[in-house]
């Protein structure tokens, strides 16, 4: 049997096909008794929306779309950005992947606060000036990812883990798991955690590596002690500013595991500015394995999170999804696996590389 | 008198409407003689071509492409864009600008040695799927200005001074010249300037910073040593090699003028490994001035550019040119100010900001 195409299912529901067409791309201009009709055909006859059938008069733009949600905090000036180095790199890795597969780029944020922000994106997706979108958030709940789904728009969720969607993200809890466990069986026994947050909410990767850091803990026979899980922001300052009140405590932590390398940075600093020893006196670990890491003083162990296999794998989802080629209910979801790079910040090296 | 349309062009130049649109839209379609009539009857009109007047049937696309021109070098590990900071930051701004203008951002790259990567470029220009673009190029001479020079399309050059374009340039000799000034200034008598090249070519911005090196070693009456002008790429592994390449002569610089921040990183790397101290025996600057800058050992002096101010008048420029507001011959060409950081990497603070 052909394709199944919106013309079959425009038959079996007993309708035109221009309204399965309006189900495919505004459903919210049909009315719910009709809509459900159309849907019921569908799952029948297995139909796949493929983006021909989804804007039927317009060629596809070969346009993927990086939507930025960005929460409520507004970016700006320009050292708020210079600290979001991290999506620089993720933007740089997607512009170098689109090249690759012929598909041209944009770049849009949007912020929650913003009443207007869900319509500008939605309207980049009702008049077809992208064929797919790849969204970076970091709440399941963001309405971005809502909205997508109730227009049935092809989309990848980039770094978090979201029910029904098609996603990549790093194996968090993994990869906390096995730096701690580490420092662990090499020696530390006062581990203390940076509990990234952002605008005072937990995300759902440090939830996840919150486990995987307990979890080697309780390997290890050590305690969960409170005051070694401290909150922190996400750039060197703050690293900075939360070590320094750690060193005002009567019993330091021996290890610190900062929740990005910027963030070790800035821990890196203060215990400098302090005269206190890495790793000799406290042992410091960063997240993401920055180009940086090897020119720190001393350089910083890290975890390597291979960001390009990441970003292929969203692109080439996303490709197929939007050629019709992978059909949208056959989920792509992937945790990806991290590595630990040891540098001099945690001292000699005992094993390169524990097994998790 | 109203707006001169392209129909008044068409009038006098005694041809039709459409093909005037056509030496708009595509002036390689035709004839060079009837070209040369239709562009001399727009001179004497003082014709400003609309983004209307340039596609008539189409609506604006509201997008501005933000183009890297990246060389022959291909970009294909992740480390190698990880090292492009800068660009990822340059991205980051122009996304909020675009954001602030109610733009949508696209972003390509095309490599010189991509023999269909102009003809991409081509057209998104031609099927108007964007009103301007933003060049980002470190040679005047880049194929990419020539087309858009000869489709009379709306661009803005970005870091680049190009005659007859409208640009937005650093003011790299005025830079260098501050910054190598005051070192002479405070103490330093043989400096060492660091010459960032690319695939084996200078750069424009360095031929400048050059002549600011220059300019401030004549001021302060010391001579020019070929062996301290020292070429080098521009990540902190060539910081890092091109330094111990230094410690092993006779005799050492007092001071490193490094190509930007992340070749400074490498220089105090490899000072701090081979226990020469920072300020006291060798001093380092870098360029750009990045966050990380205040938490390295010790923390680097550097030079400030006024990224966010470059970035909004390219975008206000481009929108200007793009809604027709602006004429295409009003050349906004503007070479920005910097301004110098003063850390611990150059000892105690003598003045705060030398006059340039």
């Amino acid at each position: 049997m052909g394709q199944i195409t919106i013309k079959d299912v425009a038959r079996r529901a007993g309708v035109s096909f221009q309204t399965v067409s309006l189900v495919l791309n505004h459903p919210e201009k049909v009315a719910r008794t009709t809509r459900e009709t159309i849907e019921a055909a569908m799952r029948e006859l297995d139909f796949v929306p493929s983006l021909a059938a989804r804007s039927l008069r317009k060629k596809p733009s070969r346009s993927i779309a990086c939507v930025f949600s960005v929460g409520a905090q507004p970016y700006d000036d320009l050292s708020g950005m210079m600290q979001e180095t991290y999506q620089g790199i993720v933007l740089q890795t997607f512009a170098h992947v689109a090249d690759q597969f012929g598909y041209t780029l944009i770049h849009r944020r949007w912020r929650s606060d913003d009443p207007e922000g869900l319509g500008k994106i939605s309207s980049l997706v009702s008049e077809a000036r992208v064929d797919g979108i790849v969204v970076f958030a970091d709440r399941r709940d963001d309405p971005l990812i809502a909205m997508l789904q109730a227009k049935r728009f092809p989309f990848f969720v980039f770094g978090l883990d979201v029910a029904d969607t098609h996603y990549a993200m790093r194996a968090e809890r993994d990869a906390m798991y096995q730096m701690v466990r580490y420092l662990a069986q090499t020696g530390s026994t006062s581990i203390c955690f940076f509990k990234g947050e952002r605008d005072g909410r937990r995300l759902r990767a440090v939830t996840e590596r919150l486990r995987g850091y307990q979890d080697a803990l309780a390997e290890a026979g050590l305690p969960l002690r409170d005051d070694l899980v401290v909150p922190c922001d996400w750039n060197s300052e703050s690293g900075r500013r939360v070590t320094l009140g750690l060193l005002e405590r009567q019993s330091r932590p021996d290890a610190i595991v900062a929740a990005n390398d910027r963030v070790a940075f800035g821990v890196l600093k203060a215990l400098h500015d302090h005269r206190v020893r890495v790793p000799e006196d406290i042992r410091v670990v960063g997240f993401d394995n920055f180009v940086q890491c090897a020119y720190t003083i001393p350089s910083l162990t890290s975890i390597e999170v291979p960001m390009l296999e990441m970003v292929r794998f969203a692109f080439s989802t996303l490709v197929d999804l939007v050629e019709g080629t992978r059909p949208a209910d056959d989920l792509a979801q992937k945790l990806f696996p991290t590595r630990l790079v040891f540098r001099d910040s945690t001292g000699s090296v005992l094993e390169t590389q524990p097994q998790g």
